[in-house]
């Protein structure tokens, strides 16, 4: 996924990971097995300065140029965000747990819960994170990826954080 | 989502929608806030004929010509399936909750659990759905939706069915 280039891993997470339909494969759907014990396992630790404070993902699907998209579950430790960024070719974002905050470039920040859905059509500058007191996970796809990824751009200060309080 | 074009609500639902990042809105991002007690209620149930036994379908993203996805959350009761059927533009399932069954054309059925993730090229002929004694509930996300949605076959019968069980 280009919007988390520096944390990718499959390997050594909880997860079922079952290719299938490859019409070079005429056996059974190529599957991996993983024990599971929730849908979407936190993942690896991101360790890039995209983000500040702890932050997991969880790559489901690295960038695919037959589907043109990548999707990872994302969990934000509570006062943990993305820094400012956007995506050359949009992004979906669907939170699974918690409660957290989203904020595009000139508007005010928008409180997002278990159960939303978020659009970020491409270009438009924005971070998401957990709140100062929850965690948040969200599983993001990233669209049209055949047109790009993410560009990353400056921390998410404290102070435009702590706006959502004021 | 075109996948199951009969069955779209995405009222009276249990879910959070945000649509944000609008460039013609320069106001706070169009939140509607619904309560949620799970991160994607299993929806309205679906009653068209793509489908055999009881299927709940939860629409989160109406197909969309800026992202070019669909993405609904979709819940079979034991027993229940797909017809067979294929996406012009493929689709990705993850896994979210129970177990199910993923079978494509001339292979054989593979049992797919929370957490798997399932990637269906475009044109391959499959059906998914639980298995006889489970429920199943994966996202399903509709990709490169501009080139066209799913194309909708025969219903899978039981003896095709109960394959997985011999």
């Amino acid at each position: 996924m280009k919007t988390y280039p520096n944390s990718i891993s499959l390997f050594g997470l909880s997860l079922f990971i079952v290719t299938a339909c490859q019409l070079d494969s005429p056996s059974q759907a190529d599957v991996e097995h993983k024990s599971a014990q929730h849908s979407f396992p936190r993942g690896e630790k991101v360790t890039n300065n995209n983000f500040t404070g702890e932050v997991w993902l969880n790559y489901l699907v690295e960038t695919d140029s037959v589907h043109n998209v990548n999707i990872g579950a994302v969990t934000f430790a509570p006062g943990a965000r993305t820094n400012w960024h956007y995506h050359q070719g949009g992004q979906i974002l669907l939170v699974t747990e918690g409660r957290g905050l989203y904020q595009e470039k000139g508007k005010p920040i928008t409180v997002i819960e278990k159960g939303a859905v978020v659009k970020c059509p491409p270009d438009i500058e924005h971070w998401h994170g957990a709140t100062a007191s929850d965690s948040m996970t969200h599983v993001a796809i990233g669209t049209n990826t055949n047109v790009g990824g993410a560009i990353w751009l400056a921390p998410v200060t404290d102070e435009e954080y702590r706006q959502h309080e004021l």
